[in-house]
């Protein structure tokens, strides 16, 4: 029905969710990724296997679409500049995606449209640390290919020997952290944007990645709109379409400091599938398609758990899967991974409280029985 | 992740929503149907070409599954009655679609069951008809095969010549119409049930097919309880899992007649997808897993109307379409069909009300975009 055909770098769980939306509108939808079983191979209306960080691969299954997105960042970005360049929709823009893509870049830009962040400095070794020893203590974060809570690590005092991680470091001074936040951002190609209720992010120490999320965050509501006012701020400094989902600290002091953004769908979205009136992914789509924005409204508060795999890798299995689903307004969201790492988000479960039960309970009976039950053949047992 | 199989007969429009949501678990769905570029072919696990009415065909295609169901009822029962014998679970029994698939016993049915339904006749020819004449004005109804308003007609005398249908028909009193209502039960192996809220069906007189539905129905509680018990009444009559769509006559007395009985997800439940907890596409998985079943609670009020093929025939395009889109809390539902045709059914739009909106309004916005724009090709000029 439609013609625009887009064309998606990465076939991950973003993609999947991504695909589940637009397949309601019979758009077309073509998929680049390595792995010949990831999540969208079998669900996309093309899936092509190849490597969507080498520019001729991007290049070559590129050329028809009309537009270009991604759902991972460690694409060619030299690719999307051609792409561009030939007059090909690109969302997010190439040079929105350089900036991100070195957190030392992405900091220096935040400073630069004066957008609060963190202090830090840019370090390559142990003695640059000592140079700036008042960050201490730090997060010591790689510039580039960080993912998942990986590339990050706790500095609290000058290394002796080498630095934690190899290669280009932020620094990154340590905040009185009340609470995580998130706010996702649609802009669109005429600059108009839509603003989601600011979330809260609970982290899993284990792995540093999101353990669960409550949208809407349980903050003052002058605190949500100035964490919305600041996500907004940084949509309006990278200036392009797109899908921005800024993560934000909350200090004890009631100081709103910008994390990171990322320039796509975000995990910090999931909720909005069943919560909002149009989801991260909807937007997504308008956004490639041309149409107009959707609502951000939330319909009830949510909650959004990861299912993340525990210690050991092999054949993935969520044990209590049946006990999950008895929970009213419980949504499983499985990725159709074929194993399961240490780490690896497996799929996620969204809550949305049925009339007068309570949220935070629905939130543990679904940590008690996804904890174990992710990888039965290998659950953690601790 | 799942051992369980499924196997569904039919590759229409309920089954693609039914992938939809199966998608999300992980879960294996193999799709009979004899058009090759059915709504499900691209999209089922396993897609096989083949004639669902045919035994040996369905015998063949359902061989290695665990569940056998079905999205449309004019398959081979006697296939299903096989199946059942092998142990197999077949949803809906295959006696339940006995039943139903024959208007004659399934209004047969209700009067054994004790459950109100318009008075009746069977007739044959004309002069069964003038037998039976204090039942006009009635609506003539073919007892098998009809669907999506063909093999009915309205009768205010006794016919001259020959019938208006061929074949055996059931002459049905007509009512005196308040309005009509439909109401979904789910029910499991064990007996239990969960029921949804009454919803309003209004009905496009040109096709005799439903053009709107709000949810919940505008009617008094009392109504609305009472709508409830009656349908799952009937689901207790039949007494087999399954999904029960139960279509009903408010009558201007008051009195509420069951008009007749759908054994599978239905056309009014369409809006169950945003506006409740559990659709009745997760339901029906639920079921066909073993899975308990899900919360029939409605978020917030919403409408549902039907994208239909106007006059003319040929590939189908929403004309409208960003129209549609502008509209918040909108979701367009678009079936991935080749070709439009006069009364066929091409999509819908489910309708959720932002804060302070109003629904009628964005019923009557969604009408006027979606009615012209069917079809641009070949639109309805009227």
């Amino acid at each position: 029905m439609h013609s625009r055909r887009i064309a998606l770098l990465g076939g991950g769980q973003l993609g999947r969710m991504f695909l589940e939306n637009a397949l309601r509108y019979g758009v077309h939808v073509s998929v680049l990724d390595p792995d010949p079983e990831c999540p969208c191979a079998s669900l996309a209306q093309q899936f092509v296997c190849g490597r969507f960080d080498d520019a001729e691969t991007v290049l070559r299954f590129a050329a028809g679409a009309d537009v270009v997105g991604l759902e991972i960042e460690h694409v060619s970005v030299e690719a999307l500049d051609v792409l561009k360049q030939r007059g090909i929709t690109v969302i997010p823009d190439p040079q929105v995606l350089r900036t991100i893509n070195d957190k030392g870049l992405q900091k220096a830009f935040y400073r630069t449209n004066g957008i609060p962040t963190a202090s830090y400095a840019l370090v390559e070794k142990a003695e640059d640390v000592r140079d700036h020893a008042h960050l201490l203590p730090a997060y010591l974060k790689a510039r580039k290919g960080g993912y998942d809570g990986k590339g990050v690590q706790g500095l609290d005092h000058v290394p002796h020997g080498n630095l934690p991680l190899q290669g280009p470091c932020v620094l990154e001074q340590r905040v009185d952290l009340d609470r995580e936040l998130a706010v996702l951002v649609v802009r669109s190609a005429s600059g108009g944007t839509r603003t989601y209720d600011a979330v809260e992010m609970v982290f899993d120490p284990r792995y540093n990645l999101v353990s669960h999320l409550l949208a809407p965050a349980r903050i003052p509501v002058q605190v949500a709109e100035r964490a919305q006012a600041l996500a907004r701020r940084v949509s309006d400094a990278f200036a392009a379409p797109g899908l921005y989902a800024v993560e934000l600290f909350l200090t004890r002091k009631g100081e709103l400091l910008v994390n990171e953004t990322a320039p796509r769908v975000h995990n910090s979205g999931h909720h909005t599938i069943e919560a909002c009136l149009s989801s991260q992914f909807d937007q997504l789509l308008r956004l490639y398609m041309g149409w107009p924005m959707g609502s951000t409204q939330l319909l009830c508060p949510a909650a959004m758990i990861n299912l993340v795999g525990g210690e050991g890798s092999g054949p993935a299995h969520l044990g209590n899967f049946e006990h999950l689903l008895n929970a009213p307004g419980t949504y499983v969201h499985w990725y159709a991974k074929k194993e399961t790492r240490p780490g690896r988000k497996m799929g996620h479960v969204t809550v949305l409280p049925e009339q007068n039960s309570d949220l935070d309970k629905a939130i543990q009976e679904v940590k008690v029985h996804s904890a174990l039950g992710v990888s039965q053949v290998n659950r953690r047992v601790t």
